[in-house]
């Protein structure tokens, strides 16, 4: 069995900051709101080097599918998209760093990883944080912290979240508890693509809930204790299934890398299902030649949104089906 | 497209004879069934040649798995192992030529071949029929033809009988109406089991209903044309097939050679879906590089029989279904 960190699919920390005077962006008149976003683009491009490492994606400047291969990506939210008359984003080359301007903050500050190491995300969010605060004015209260559009995020103004293949807990049925457990813990559980969505190929979110009255760092050490201990349990898990019922998962891992190598058609849906089961051969090492990395990025790029851009057209639905199934034989 | 012949998995001619003035075998007490099996035994093994080329198998002194491995083979009928106090058969290396003693009736001659010239089978088992009537004096009446057990043989007491894989008509869900007008014809089809069996792979068996007041020779030769004529149109149905539906024809072709290539626990009944829409694949060269013959023998070698006498003992269900998996991935 791989150690428990593959069972990361990516980390990220998030910083929500609103700028004094200003009406939040759902009270703010649109010219007002491209000015904001001029405002935070001088804020932040203060050298040559930073100028050459980022580029501003003005939304309403954006097609349909590059909001969509944005959102897949995990680069902007829906509520980005949503307020894409004013809204605006910056990106680095590696698509590690995110800023986007005018979502349901002011700003929203993302800083992305591959590994549990959350405060090396944090230190690198706190240092454009600091930066930005040179020119712009963040509202801040000195009992209440950062003032944000909804109260759930006051205080610290931080989400922290983790992107967690946990398949040994849903085929045991045990992801209601996880969630239970953690809600009394300040945490939430959600499906891969955040609120409300489905936990489709077997992939969730943990975050924080709680941002007020604790400090980042605290915050920060107990969700990573928190997921520690949760990869154990997943370990433990994956290890009894594969020790009772070797045989039958053994058999779906291979149905699954059989049904990916061969399909001639399939929905994004379907790949995930099968993505998750391949994903989790590697994991418990009954799968020795697959590269975890290139399951990792099918994950992504067999998403709707990743299709179109890939094949340039609007594509319909069935032609994505052959295409994504055409991606996915090509790399198995 | 391959040529209809393609669609043919096996043909037979079988005649039923019984001895003058000697009861059927269901009146027949056991000690003079056994003595009528010795008495066929005596008139068939007439030189050192036939000697050479047959075995005799009495089924009182086979154990259960030869027995059911027989039968899937298509050797022997249920009928001649519920016999099996009584019954046996002869049988020739190449297992084309099948003697069965004390079925229904007290000699059941099959003659089987893997095409359509079903007039080359009936000369075959003419032959025999000749040979065996030069020392046994069977049963015969001038008007009735040959007598019979069931009164439903009686006349030329001859079944010809052509195992066919119809994919075409069953995924457009014809095969009721195929029943209907061969019934018309005083046809009969039936699934790959023999009667009440379910027509698992797709596979049917196509046999005159008739016996009485027609020559053999126009019997076979109305069933020829019949299966001629049918063939043609399970052509006409594959293609229509994937002309109107290639990629999901496709895309289920693939899924199951993807299947069979990677499951690691399976059941005759699923094994039999797949092998069928593989070889559907073959027929209509969506498939270029997988052998016919391999797939037809897994056809019957994956059977629960064959699967208990090619590993030698007594195997429970689930590895049975381990085995098969294995047999099957290693074919392919």
């Amino acid at each position: 069995m791989l150690p428990k960190e593959s069972l990361v699919l990516r980390s990220r920390v998030r910083l929500a900051r609103n700028l004094k005077l200003v009406p939040f962006p759902h009270r703010l008149e649109s010219e007002r709101a491209r000015m904001l976003v001029k405002a935070v683009e001088e804020a932040f491009y203060v050298s040559k080097a930073m100028e050459e490492s980022y580029d501003t994606h003005r939304m309403w400047e954006l097609g349909r599918t590059e909001l969509l291969v944005a959102f897949e990506k995990h680069l902007v939210s829906a509520k980005l998209i949503n307020n894409s008359d004013i809204s605006a984003y910056i990106i680095d080359k590696d698509e590690d760093v995110s800023l986007m301007i005018n979502e349901e903050d002011h700003i929203r500050l993302q800083v992305m990883g591959r590994d549990l190491n959350l405060s090396a995300l944090y230190e690198k969010a706190s240092k454009i944080d600091d930066l930005l605060s040179e020119k712009l004015n963040f509202a801040f209260d000195y009992n209440l912290g950062y003032i944000t559009a909804c109260p759930t995020n006051l205080g610290t103004a931080m989400r922290a979240s983790v992107m967690l293949h946990l398949p040994g807990f849903t085929l045991t049925d045990r992801i209601g508890y996880v969630s239970q457990a953690l809600a009394q813990m300040g945490m939430t559980i959600r499906g891969i693509y955040g609120e409300g969505s489905q936990a489709e190929g077997n992939i969730y979110q943990i975050s924080n809930e709680v941002t007020l009255g604790m400090k980042e760092e605290d915050i920060l050490y107990n969700l990573r204790d928190t997921i520690d201990k949760l990869l154990d349990e997943e370990q433990d898990h994956q290890r009894k299934l594969l020790n009772e019922f070797s045989l039958e998962m053994e058999d779906k891992i291979y149905r699954s890398l059989g049904t990916l190598m061969n399909a001639r058609l399939m929905t994004s849906k379907e790949a995930l299902y099968h993505l998750s089961l391949v994903r989790m051969g590697v994991e418990t090492e009954v799968l020795k030649d697959v590269d975890m990395e290139l399951i990792d990025s099918l994950i992504i790029n067999t998403q709707p949104g990743m299709m179109k851009r890939a094949y340039g057209i609007e594509l319909n639905e069935k032609e994505r089906d052959i295409n994504r199934a055409k991606i996915i034989r090509s790399i198995f």
